[in-house]
């Protein structure tokens, strides 16, 4: 079957439609499929359109508060607490960057805990708003073990994705969002779907031996960390401050409570937000920082974290997206009366 | 010839005297010894009194400010920034310290920008203090271009250190402290000077292929980042936040200042403190993440970031260190009247 050609308004219609028929209210509705769309439109499908059954298995099952509305509490003067409400991120991150830029840019530097929170959705557009603004920002966020730390064979840090953004002059954001894993758990899920095999040194299969056997590694096995020891600490780095800081559960009880649905698991989230005009260098920070990039980008063979998404964003935006047909025809399908 | 025993306080002595006989005023003496001795004490010899006659070469040229006096200024209700003063490292992280870890109890996060400092020393040291006193704190500094951005073969970004500190209940803090190459410079330096072969993976010669070569590494070659395109984005955020944010030189940019004499250069640095009771479960945080700790440790062959540096510590505490003898008599000549 031939791929679907969809505009990114009829992609982001399609979702929005198919997640409130299900029963998600307006704002969530609105605040997910935006950001499914815009991991389809940036070509990271992982986290695009592929993930919609799973919340609609979710949904359906009452896993989270389908019309969750985030509350905000100031707990320090440099520190708010966004209690989602068992609801979707999508939305509970709107919400949180809404107070978050103008405290950085009154306390220099700000922090977010959200908690009480199901997140499953691409973490780069937690971030890159706030850049848009012109300030620096790191989220990073705990999830269901998967990720053997250094040394051991068997899952205990979650793929625990940190996303980093730094405010450009005239081009869009620097924005990287990497998981703690050496390949992103979506990425091993649509190997096993298309049949592909994984390359070396990605996963362990049930028994702690390599494999490159995606469905070995999803079913009981393990994947590893990138760089070895030294992505494990940054692992750990993301459970400490991203559940153990801000009161919600770790890896290891993310994965207690999880269900296997294909749907997000609910957990903690945290967003650092740095205003670069009160660090000392207001007048120079930007043109700065843009030399270094052009030296950088003059070097053969390096990119800008972000470049392929950003040349995706700009061809989708003219030419829509691809659907795997099978997968359109599941969400017209998910979309009927339920 | 065999190594020299020494204790602690001796060790200590002796650096002290030596850098105090070469001019560095008494403040910065003792800051720069105790950090040095700091690091041969837990095993990190490669940031130990190894670096010692590099700082003497940098101090008998007048490279640094031998009597810097560090000064602090708040930039916002968040954020400090400490001048330096064109001196060393360990004693202006003295001073920041001093000031951000009681900032960061009132604000709940906060941040110390630290300028026109000589960094060389090991990093854990400027965080651990942070978490003795119950603060979780990450620190980072950007150092001369060493290591290639993925995809490059040409050095760009330095070995850009990241050291982060998570407080403990009964134990000594939770504290990592690592390079974005896949090996530390000093580790590098030290195959060098032993002649030993490097594993695979680690540099390329100044051709931009691969070697094992750890001289051919340090002659014009450059070091992997680890993990690679994925250390390599964390190394670009250390030179965003680290030189970017606070307006101090990028790692080219120290590349191009540096003299390579073995001292070290000037840069800036940046530490973050963030107070684990202002989060929102001050009650519950620190029991919850020894639970977490402990089930880590339950798995075989899993091990928490530090612990070989608190089992040096706890041996070289009561039996005290070995120093090789060529470095040793090499302390001890540049210890006679210069």
């Amino acid at each position: 079957m031939p791929d679907i050609q969809l505009s990114l308004a009829d992609a982001r219609a399609l979702a929005e439609q198919c997640l409130k028929i299900n029963g998600l209210d307006d704002a969530n509705a609105a605040a997910t499929a935006a950001n499914m769309v815009a991991a389809e439109r940036d070509g990271c499908v992982s986290h695009g359109l592929f993930r919609l059954p799973g919340y609609v298995t979710s949904l359906r099952a009452g896993k989270f508060d389908a019309n969750a509305s985030p509350t905000i509490e100031q707990l320090a003067p440099g520190v708010i607490r966004v209690d989602a409400g068992a609801g979707l991120a999508p939305l509970a991150v709107t919400k949180t960057l809404e107070a978050l830029a103008p405290l950085a840019r009154t306390q220099g530097i700000a922090a977010a805990a959200i908690v009480r929170v199901f997140h499953m959705a691409a973490m780069w557009p937690d971030v890159e708003p706030l850049a848009e603004q012109g300030l620096a920002a790191l989220a990073m966020t705990a999830s269901a073990s998967f990720v053997a730390a250094a040394g051991g064979k068997k899952p205990f840090f979650g793929t625990n994705p940190m996303a980093f953004a730094w405010p450009r002059d005239g081009e869009p954001p620097m924005v990287f969002d990497q998981a703690v894993s050496v390949m992103a758990r979506g990425e091993v899920m649509i190997a096993a779907r298309d049949g592909h095999q994984l390359p070396e040194g990605v996963g362990l299969d049930s028994d702690g031996n390599p494999t490159t056997n995606p469905q070995a590694v999803l079913d009981d096995g393990v994947l590893l960390p990138f760089g070895g020891y030294k992505g494990s600490a940054i692992a750990l780095m993301v459970d400490l401050l991203a559940a153990g800081l801000i009161g919600q559960p770790f890896s290891p009880e993310i994965r207690r409570a999880a269900n296997f649905d294909g749907g997000p698991e609910s957990g903690g989230m945290l967003i650092i937000a740095l205003d670069p005009d009160r660090f000392g260098d207001a007048e120079g920070w930007r043109q700065h920082a843009e030399t270094f990039f052009a030296e950088m980008l003059a070097q053969e063979g390096v990119r800008l974290p972000g470049q392929r998404r950003f040349a995706n964003r700009a061809r989708t935006t003219k030419e829509g997206i691809r659907l795997p047909a099978a997968l359109h025809a599941k969400i017209v399908e998910l979309s009927g009366h339920s």
